[in-house]
């Protein structure tokens, strides 16, 4: 690219954007960086090592008076932006669920910023609102739900779930839409059950809905880490019995902390009893459902009302993407739907309107990305690499489980391994230290990236597979830092 | 690129991603396809010309059991999707507040798609953090806010405003964060305030949160559209007298219908004596304070609590960004925050979280996008291409003005001209009808793209500018078309 320096004040021209040939090559180099990262994200530390400040020390203040040619930005892009980057496309990345971007996934995001349209009505590009009915209705038979169920693409698992919610708030009967909650004689305490497990995305949209923390349930587990549907049951019971009004149970398939799965069959049987909406979390673990053998996953989903499962997450989707499917598509949209005049137009009945079903009006051409990856992959491609997934954390739950000293915590359900190292004779309080210290150590190496979470007060580390990236060699090699470092924490103990 | 039909189930292998060079070339092409398509947009009709299912029954029901080429995808991208797309970036879209891609932005999205980072925490990419952090400073600078707001970036004003409502509604006092508003003897009605013009998401943020749609007051608007200080304190005073209890006022700087001005200072003072939170929805209007002489459209707002701008309408962002800028971050966190175990992390106490500030947990690094479009242009690149659509839309309003029969129906104050036909001696009735048939006319022949609204329930057309590649010959043409539709309405009439 030439030095336009030469050329002060190139963007103050006031009409039209900066030359097309500056573009095409900043975005051709841009192109080929991404190739070359991520034909070796690993030539980077896992965790970014800056320290608070850093990155936004480096640059200047205040913004530029006049244009500054784009290759100016693909210089701060490598000096300072990159050493702030956490990889999430690292192999060895192993600390939260996957969000590993993929080729045709970028290629799809890529296509989706030029186009650059708003799908917020049919015709505002009806593209938009059809390739996003017509990839969900894929990913429903990839993950074998029965016909009925319809999909949109929201941004987040916790966006998704609010609007599930807000639907259950609907349908309780109390016209909540339009009177709300709030002084009211008329109106009980709502509430929603999940398991202790439950991810904190589901007191969020309580919290927001207006419903209140108090009021978020969390109903007891079985030593599987699994909603136990007799507590459910009870906790059902007692609440009518006190005058709260249950409007709706999250059972998760693939739990953050664990992966456990809730039984779904026996808690839309006892949701039904009380007329509640049951919306199912598999903003992670859904997905596995697209493995044969893994379909079993999302038995009795089909007698749900909303599930959520996240393509950002375990299916190789870059940020963000994820998809809320329902049953009761009226009463989302009986929840949301307002046609001020601006936005009335003269499209057949028959179309559809996304933004009937939310809140969020400006929507992202988001299922172009998800369209290319299912068909650069099919179906079989995605199920390989889920069950390779899989197999990884099986192989690695064999080398923790069979090494003295440590110990798995949870049953290992899909890609996800909890375990710990747990020294001779330690008591609860110095196996959380030591296992802070090996995975700190661990991280600040930079060839992997673990975290932890505790259950029932226990102190376990996480290794999270999911990277389109991550093979066997990469697993190995978190076992061999993960026993390196436990024995360096162990030497310093002593 | 080679034909890989020799090589089936390409996409099948267990492991990795398709191979780089297949994204290189596919990549490299989609790069030089959407520089030729941003230098001449207009070779495509500005508004979608397929029918209803066009589209979706084009493309396969099912998707492919084996994975497939790239170019595959391209093809049916140029041959299926590229015709039911409502050109957002043709310099004659007038439907909607602009939303035009830019070279910078597409470069900060290619380039945020190839890192695919998930800013939940600071730790999980500092950058995110730190850039969004700056970015928003650069913005707030720009708009001659005082020191003192911080912003955070969310996908749509439709989020921003209902965060900013939460926020309110949390500082009611009330302990909704943990006990919700329903079955609560202590808890009166809650109401928010704006004009009837204020945009549905704003109903929509009061329907989420639980407030109930008839506890979003619309307060009657001046001559010119804007929200009547006097109506506004009878409004609250009369409220309060019957036991409501008045939460947030939401003025408006730039209204979807006619783009008019609530009086912001007047609307502050007032809030203040009931205690009601302020947020400015600036979601269109707000970037034009980015021109000095303009910057009077955000005079008061420094006394006011919260504040949405969108970059993605007038500030040639693309979708999705939109930011949320707030004097009381506390409260916001107050609202939402919530900190599971597995999400705990050894950060210093400076860093900032962004999770913990609504309800979204994933986070894109949309910062990215936003830093390269205010360096390419520069302060005074984007005030000149904001200024010059201002004089566009005042040329525009002349043209109709000097010309018998039509007429302007709102003041123009930025960059939106409201207008109409108004055929001699015709009523209402026959205004509408005439004016809806000149501009389904218009919107038929492919050139331009205008939308219509009603203003005291009478029919206008909408001439939305802010596109980065319209000028003035656009809206040249789009006035021929428009005169020259009247006169074949008008004979078909006669
Ligand atoms: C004044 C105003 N506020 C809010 C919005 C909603 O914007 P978004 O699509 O980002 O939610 C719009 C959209 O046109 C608007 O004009
Ligand atoms: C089970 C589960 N549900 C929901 C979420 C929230 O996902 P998102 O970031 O898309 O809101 C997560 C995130 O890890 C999760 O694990």
């Amino acid at each position: 690219m030439t030095d336009r320096s030469s050329a002060p004040h190139r963007g103050d021209s006031p009409i039209g954007d900066v030359p097309a040939a500056e573009f095409r090559a900043a975005a051709h180099a841009a192109v080929d960086w991404i190739a070359d990262y991520l034909e070796n994200p690993a030539a980077h530390p896992v965790r970014s090592r800056v320290r608070p400040g850093d990155v936004r020390s480096a640059l200047p203040a205040s913004p530029p008076t006049h244009g500054e040619p784009l290759d100016a930005m693909l210089r701060d892009f490598h000096a300072t932006i990159l050493p702030g980057i956490t990889h999430w496309n690292h192999p060895g990345f192993f600390a939260y669920f996957a969000n590993s971007g993929s080729y045709p996934g970028i290629l799809g995001e890529l296509l989706t910023a030029g186009l650059n349209v708003n799908g917020m009505l049919w015709i505002t590009s009806p593209a938009v609102t059809e390739l996003e009915e017509l990839t969900l209705d894929w990913l429903r038979q990839l993950l074998g739900l029965a016909e009925g169920w319809t999909g949109q693409i929201t941004d987040t698992a916790s966006v998704s779930t609010f609007y599930a919610l807000a639907a259950a708030r609907e349908r309780a009967g109390l016209d909540v839409r339009t009177q709300g909650l709030a002084g009211r004689t008329d109106m009980p305490r709502l509430r929603v059950y999940c398991s202790e497990h439950a991810h904190s995305s589901i007191d969020k949209a309580v919290m927001a809905l207006g419903l209140g923390h108090e009021n978020c349930v969390k109903v007891a587990v079985d030593e599987q880490f699994r909603m136990r549907p007799d507590a459910l049951e009870a906790a059902l019971a007692a609440d009518v019995a006190a005058g709260y009004r249950p409007i709706a149970v999250v059972p998760c398939v693939g739990t953050t902390s664990i992966t456990s799965i809730d039984p779904v069959p026996a808690v839309v049987r006892i949701a039904r009893q009380y007329n509640c909406w049951v919306h199912v979390d598999a903003a992670y673990g859904g997905v596995a459902a697209i493995v044969p053998e893994l379909r079993y996953l999302l038995d009795g989903v089909d007698g749900a009302d909303s599930m959520v499962v996240n393509p950002h997450k375990w299916l190789f989707t870059p940020m963000d993407c994820s998809v809320l499917f329902t049953r009761d598509p009226a009463t989302l949209r009986q929840a949301f739907a307002l046609l001020p005049e601006y936005l009335v137009t003269r499209t057949p009945d028959a179309t559809t309107n996304l933004m009937d079903y939310g809140i969020q009006l400006g929507r992202r051409f988001r299922a172009l990305k998800l369209w290319m990856i299912m068909r650069a992959y099919g179906a079989e491609g995605l199920a390989e690499r889920i069950r390779h997934h899989c197999e990884l954390a099986r192989d690695f739950a064999g080398m923790v489980h069979f090494e003295g000293g440590w110990e798995i915590t949870a049953p290992v359900t899909l890609s996800l391994v909890c375990f710990r190292h747990v020294p001779a004779g330690a008591d609860e309080a110095t196996i959380a230290t030591v296992n802070a210290a090996i995975m700190e150590r661990v991280n600040a190496r930079g060839h992997v990236y673990l975290s932890h979470t505790k259950l029932d007060g226990r102190y376990t580390l996480r290794l999270a597979i999911g990277n389109i990236r991550t093979d066997r060699e990469h697993v190995e090699l978190a076992w061999r830092e993960l026993r390196d470092a436990a024995a360096v924490v162990g030497n310093a103990a002593s």
